[in-house]
């Protein structure tokens, strides 16, 4: 097959090169068939499961299983050359990193529903995971603000954290070892695209939502209130608030809560003004947990209202393998809920990591994360973890502070081992006031009204999918938003493949140029031969109809307006098929009615450039051999110039 | 807006014919702006609610109600010119017409598990309806194979026909009037591009797989067999067909139905040989129940086990408005069942007309055949009529027999009606084998095997379709079967749009013009210049980081392989966005990174060509300053040599 095309394509470079003026046309024709659908597969998972050397380069020549371990082990390739001096700014970042990532913790876990200590759980297993797994080497793994709230909302609707904990704590671990798992298959699979399915757009207006969402959870712990509803939607949660404040409640709380949540804040202001106090805005939360739980302690406060964590544990993750139930009676929505949380934790983690890789110009790779990703989750769901992902605000910190590379994972993690071992007891003080108002403190990051008043000045369309999302999880549930982000998405693309673009094109005077007259008003028409574009990659079925409607309208159209003047009647058209790439058989159909039609109106008909899958679809369907050979041409330039003087022709014979 | 844009395209044409070497970079940035979104849907819904003249021209002079009256019926148009030849031949079109006709709406009556006079009221409003509102002159209007399938198969699944037939039919009509009120919104909103969602291939697949399942259920009739599976899919048809074969059964029927099935399978093959004789199967449907009815009278054979249609009822339609619920527990459903057989209903006429119309040579306009066909069934079903639709064999004898207009349709009406009146009483004798016998005649035309052919050769992922609707409806149901080819269908839309091709371009030896290096072996690549052109027409969330990353990854590969040598050196980059219409915000911030990362290597970027949408949204979001407004030209040729000047330059510096 591949000898014969290259025989024929031989054979037209000879004619082309002896001919003077290149019979383009012929070249259209006898371009080399396209793999076929069999060679296309066995190129795609041959692709796939080819271990290729981390450099991206070619494979060294050394065994291919170090290659290949290399491969899934990146700490292998970069740990050869790591130095001493590296290694001081890892720990440097490192400690940084933990005095942000242990407040936060406690915060994400009770934001899950969970006991504080499962939040610090998820901070020592998942990052010593990524750490041998991962390409990234800025980001923070553990636990995140959006993910939290994912998991306590969507697990809430089959089972109350509050009436039974430990089957709340069950399903929590299974949906993390699915979420796990789908992550790893995603990786294998190359599947990475899963990720582009949620768009840059999309991804805004949920955080945004998903931040305010967030945030009025927090009212609960910055009001100190006892009852409060489960569902995250703006209406239930003001009407809840509304509700409780008819109740006595303590206004200790709210002063705790307000004072630090304020005092971060202000270390985040002047960490961003003076760059070397950053490191003020990373430890503030831990300081904000220290001073208010001495505060309490010192003033009992706890006896008068504020509320207090009480409920720790120390020592580290115990095992959970046997809290996670594959054939329990939940485990179909357990998964439903896995692979949400999977998505947007990859996509949450992959747009961090890439956004960072870009800054110091390398490439991560989407398939490689979501392995390190999976794997991580999965060793986390068997250790009382529950699903990690890359953070922003821990990540920009770990940049911040100088992190040369997955060491400061490391070293994080066993900061929080130690905390776990040490200083737990010293947490049951802690006002449950100031987690929330650490929580609070994240979530401006998670809200980019820049961003969003770009995208509306940019792309209006991209605005409204923007805009589903944030009110999909503002008053509905994240779910909501999600599915009304992604259906926003993939409706705009149904929408530009049902109505594609045909556009008319005319001949930049002086030049052999033909551009649509739309785009380019300078651009004149052709006399009696029309030029129409046809603006689509794929002619298919959904278009296929209303393409051939559009162009027939425009040629009787014309047919009409130049009645009785024979001298500016439409003698050809001429189709600009370069855009269309692949053609299916609804497609080719409606070519040929096409044909027909003109053909009945005693029009000549021309083909410009199709792509290489539509050339090879006109041969085999015999479209080509209906509309002729001689009317297939490489450039529109060409066909004009043969159906003008074909017309010449005709015009002297009559 | 226009103005501002009318001026600045005129300097355009005064600077562009001033000098002599166009600076086309110029024109591209300076074309006029695209409609906005408002203006966009304020056109859109103009053109919707614009009424247009009958022939698709210019509106005439005359009243606008009237060209309002002849929009909606057509038969106003049609009307004045009608000449007494031309209702000859309508005459002798609709007589044949009803000799089909009747037998078949007897059968599909039977299929729909409705009683036989019911087919035959279907065949006598919805006719006369159309007749002054459709556009298409050949279709004939009626009960179809398919549709009735499609009702019984899934009203059955609420309510069983057989243990509460008034139910059954009250729902039947409530579908059929909720079906109506769908086709008349389609028509109303322009949504006639509903019915392009299922592709010609996915169709050919469902009709084959429709007909095998019609085929299969007439085996109870055909065996005489009292208990009969409900559920449609070949398994549950085939045991059910064993296990009643256990049971005793009557040889009697099946002589009947295959020697009649012989018998009008033979007429139809002369009839095909010898085009005069074509009115020969046209009315062996009726010879053959008019034979059998008197065979089995004459020799009294229903009491050997020959079943027999027993229940008839004379007379015209009787009203069926109180039996229509609106606010009934199974109106959900109702409402589901109806927008499925609205759509089907809807394909298979739009279909047929279409077909017959272009063999014609006018033109149907789907919108006006929706509002027909909706008010028709709207009507039909305040008249006891369940959802008509046109019929491909009926339409087709219609043809052959010469009709000139959907006059024939109301000889038709009125010819059905004389036999309610006065013939119905003969049916009581007819048996049910010559129903099963005349329903199996007309299926071969649903199955179209060289069609299947041609998609297997010409398009393997419409093949897929095709199979996946045949292999849905075959072993699981009709609605799985429509399912399955919808989410084919649209898979293989997103699937196009997330790995677009990417294709690096070379030039023709002794022309200007640049075409894919794999499509082309011929052309060669410009030293130093990487051409590329991004095969999409809109560079979306889906599918920027796949181009991205293989336009970052080529010229990784290209400067890597240059390593050493300067002068082959990458030294530009140009992206010929000719096909690229329109960009999101993901697509833009995908050329940013993709500039960037060129920067980064110390490669010049260049754009060609971008469609004015694309062009407009990379202005706005500041891209083009990025890059630079030198570096955006209208062709790939300048923008190549723009850079080789460009590098000469920077190579003479050094």
């Amino acid at each position: 097959m591949e000898a014969s095309a290259a025989v024929e394509s031989s054979a037209t470079v000879a004619a082309f090169e002896v001919s003077r003026r290149p019979d383009t046309g012929k070249l259209v024709l006898n371009s080399p068939s396209p793999p076929s659908l069999r060679e296309e597969l066995v190129g795609v998972v041959g692709k796939a499961f080819r271990p290729r050397a981390a450099g991206g380069g070619r494979p060294p020549r050394c065994a291919w299983a170090l290659t290949a371990l290399q491969c899934v082990f990146p700490v292998l390739t970069w740990g050869r050359t790591y130095t001493l001096k590296s290694f001081r700014s890892d720990v440097m970042a490192g400690l940084t990193l933990a005095s942000l990532g242990i407040p936060q913790s406690i915060g994400y876990a009770n934001l899950a529903k969970l006991d504080p200590q499962y939040g610090l759980y998820t901070s020592v297993v998942p990052p010593l995971i990524y750490a041998v797994m991962g390409t990234s080497r800025e980001i923070a793994i553990g636990p995140v603000a959006v993910v939290s709230l994912l998991l306590s909302s969507m697990i809430q609707n089959v089972v109350d954290p509050a009436t039974d904990p430990a089957t709340y704590r069950s399903l929590v671990f299974t949906v993390t070892f699915l979420a796990g798992v789908f992550q790893v298959s995603f990786g294998l699979f190359r599947l990475g695209f899963l990720v582009d399915f949620l768009s840059h757009a999309a991804i805004v207006g949920f955080m945004a939502g998903a931040a305010i969402v967030i945030g009025l959870q927090q009212l609960k712990g910055l009001l100190g209130l006892s009852h409060f509803t489960n569902s995250t939607d703006i209406v239930s949660v003001i009407k809840a608030v509304c509700s409780a404040l008819h109740d006595p409640w303590h206004p200790g709380n709210f002063l705790i809560g307000c004072s630090f949540l304020i005092f971060i804040l202000t270390t985040r202001f002047i960490g961003r003004r003076y760059k070397k106090l950053f490191w003020l805005s990373a430890i503030s939360p831990l300081v904000s947990v220290i001073l208010s739980t001495v505060a309490v302690y010192a003033t009992r406060a706890d006896k008068h209202g504020v509320k207090i964590i009480q409920k720790v544990h120390a020592g580290l993750n115990p095992s959970s393998a046997k809290q996670i139930h594959l054939n329990g009676p939940h485990t179909a929505e357990c998964a439903k809920i896995a692979i949400i949380c999977a998505v947007i934790a990859l996509t949450e983690a992959i747009a961090v990591g890439r956004s960072f890789a870009s800054i110091r110009g390398y490439k991560l790779d989407g398939n490689k994360e979501m392995l390190a990703m999976g794997f991580s989750n999965v060793a986390g769901s068997l250790s009382s973890c529950y699903v990690a992902t890359g953070s922003f605000s821990r990540t920009a910190v770990n940049f911040s502070a100088g992190a040369r590379s997955t060491m400061s994972n490391i070293i994080m993690s066993i900061t929080v081992f130690i905390t776990l071992e040490l200083f737990m007891k010293f947490l049951y003080y802690t006002p449950m006031a100031v987690l929330a108002s650490i929580i609070l403190s994240a979530l401006p990051g998670l809200i980019d009204i820049k961003e969003a008043c770009t995208i509306w000045k940019v792309d209006k369309m991209d605005f409204v999918t923007c805009l589903g999302a944030f009110v999909g999880v503002l008053f509905g549930s994240v779910e909501i938003g999600l599915a009304v982000a992604i259906g926003i998405s993939f409706a705009k693309i149904i929408i530009q493949s049902l109505r594609p673009q045909v556009e008319v094109l005319g001949r930049l005077q002086g030049t052999n140029i033909f551009c649509s007259i739309r785009q380019y008003p300078v651009a004149c028409r052709t006399p009696t031969v029309l030029t129409i574009r046809i603006d689509t990659s794929f002619m298919c079925f959904i278009s296929a109809t209303y393409i051939k409607e559009r162009i027939i309208g425009w040629v009787r159209e014309e047919v009409e307006m130049s009645n009785g003047k024979a001298r500016e009647r439409i003698q050809a058209v001429v189709l600009d098929m370069s855009s269309v790439v692949n053609i299916d058989t609804s497609g080719l159909t409606a070519l040929e009615e096409i044909h027909k039609e003109l053909v009945s109106l005693g029009i000549q008909m021309a083909i410009s450039g199709p792509g290489l899958n539509a050339v090879q679809k006109m041969k085999v369907s015999r479209v080509v051999d209906r509309i002729g050979e001689d009317w297939i041409f490489l450039t529109v330039g060409e066909a004009v110039e043969a159906c003008l003087t074909e017309h010449k022709g005709t015009a002297l014979e009559c």
